[in-house]
């Protein structure tokens, strides 16, 4: 590369997010070092983006990009109930280009500072645009969030509303329909996605299961229920849905795009009816709303029902009613 | 993708390596997690390949990629003295190929029982073909060797033999001027390094600085010397260059690909003299020679002696002589 991958490094990628104490050894080394508090495990997860399938190809702004790319990693801790640590970075780039380089490192940065994670490592290489972050967290010992512990009688919760991410590819992909002020409101959601980092360490001995909704309410709910081997009945009508879809969209388009639209970042849990007395001081804690959209039954699957009990099922296209 | 992504991950990484019990929770949920034991720090380190930059973008076998990947990125925690202990993989491909797609986790996986490195997650997307690995190692803490430690008077040594690798890349490009049997051993060195992990345990607390040799050795460790605030001296002569690259090319040729080559994946490290009388104890335990090849000294960078003491100054395109 033109400018050289350690001075690359050096001026874009040195020193982003806090200090923590257990960063032993940051960029720069053959290895970077955690040390771990005793009583602590260390969780960590790596997510791809590429751009032209999790980002568009052009038009887009390399600083929301950063935002982006920390905040859909970031969002795995949370579902596991980890507190935010360190992560690494593998960029490959297409070619030097300085003035996107910097905005993307001040994005990456914005959101390295506010999640609470330290850049402690990674890898430079020349190709076609797209980034892996792996996410590193700490859980008191034996007290991740998985999604396998659901059980028959569990409350399913879901946190914030959805569909505003959904919504965005909608304006992305024709942008004159919604105004400017609104589609805004949808964009934001989608670049820069706030991981329920707070509600996850809330809910670590409180909730039987949990997941980050990345793919759809409907299609990652499944994950629960297989793990789980347990059936998920979900009551439509009570999924919570952005106010501004609502007021944009057609009733129907609007709860598809929260049933079954991705990129929301929102987490959706299991919690034994005995603990639902401390939904609301969770809910306060974490700084946003909760909201009980179904139960835990027995058999397998999801199924979703509205208020008439009857099925909705629901394709790539919308949805349509069955018996 | 055609296979579906969770699919694909069950049928060909699901579980992959040896157990550990370290690993408190593998592939399949939203995060994986590590237990570390008492006393010990988290090294981690991760590497990308590119498709057509890291290795052929045609007219290779999946099934040495999988060893690659694995063994280049398991190099950065030789180097740092750590022992092996897990590794993601986020991987993206054009196309779903289950040819391909068993083949290299067949590859994958023989590395990951050689190395006794376990899978524990990773991401799968769609787009131009390459591959990130993070790879976590475990060490005592404080004992994580660094690039930063070498003091004047210190020795340097290399283990192993260099040039292979860098004879590899002539073989692919110039097929037929080499005997098969001798390309076949040069492509082995490229396709399947040894990670020298036996080495990195047993230098800790015996080397002053250490780095794995990836871009070359007089490049690489230039690193040595500027975070040491040093300089170092090659004694050109005493470099073990490759037996095969002595005999199958001019003996300017061979020096230039052992000091100048990379993609050996030998450990380059500094001795306090004190330490010397360990050598061969140490290089008996790793099953590797190691050689002394330098000293450092006082200074800035680093300069590579003939043994006329005459300067050796080398470029891309080979290397010549200076006052």
């Amino acid at each position: 590369m033109a400018l050289g991958e350690f001075e690359l490094i050096r001026r874009y990628f040195s020193s982003l997010g806090p200090q923590h104490p257990s960063v032993t050894c940051g960029v720069g080394d053959d290895c970077a070092l955690l040390s771990i508090p005793f009583g602590y495990e260390l969780a960590l997860s790596i997510d791809t983006l590429v751009a032209g399938v999790h980002f568009p190809e052009k038009n887009y702004s390399p600083h929301l990009l950063g935002h982006r790319a920390l905040r859909v990693a970031a969002s795995d801790l949370a579902a596991a109930g980890a507190a935010p640590l360190a992560f690494t970075l593998a960029l490959t780039l297409p070619f030097v280009d300085e003035l996107w380089l910097g905005e993307f490192s001040r994005g990456l940065s914005e959101a390295a500072q506010q999640l609470s994670l330290t850049l402690i490592g990674g890898d430079t290489t020349c190709g076609a645009l797209s980034m892996s972050v792996q996410v590193h967290g700490l859980i008191s010992k034996g007290r991740m969030l998985k999604r396998s512990g659901a059980a028959v009688g569990d409350l399913v919760y879901v946190s914030g509303d959805l569909g505003a991410a959904r919504a965005a590819l909608d304006v992305l992909e024709h942008p004159s329909t919604i105004p400017a002020a609104i589609s805004a409101t949808f964009l934001q959601r989608y670049w820069q996605p706030e991981p329920r980092l707070q509600l996850g360490v809330q809910l670590r001995g409180v909730a039987s299961a949990c997941l980050d909704i990345s793919d759809g309410l409907l299609a990652d709910i499944t994950h629960i229920a297989e793990a789980s081997q347990i059936a998920i009945e979900i009551e439509s009508w009570k999924v919570p849905i952005n106010a501004e879809v609502c007021k944009n969209y057609s009733s129907s388009d609007a709860l598809c795009f929260a049933l079954t639209g991705g990129d929301d970042y929102e987490l959706c849990f299991t919690l034994p009816e005995k603990n639902s007395g401390q939904i609301n001081m969770i809910a306060e804690a974490a700084g946003c709303s909760l909201t009980c959209i179904g139960r835990v039954v027995e058999g397998a699957g999801v199924r979703c029902l509205d208020q008439q009990n009857k099925l909705l099922q629901f394709d790539r296209n919308g949805y349509r009613h069955f018996q």
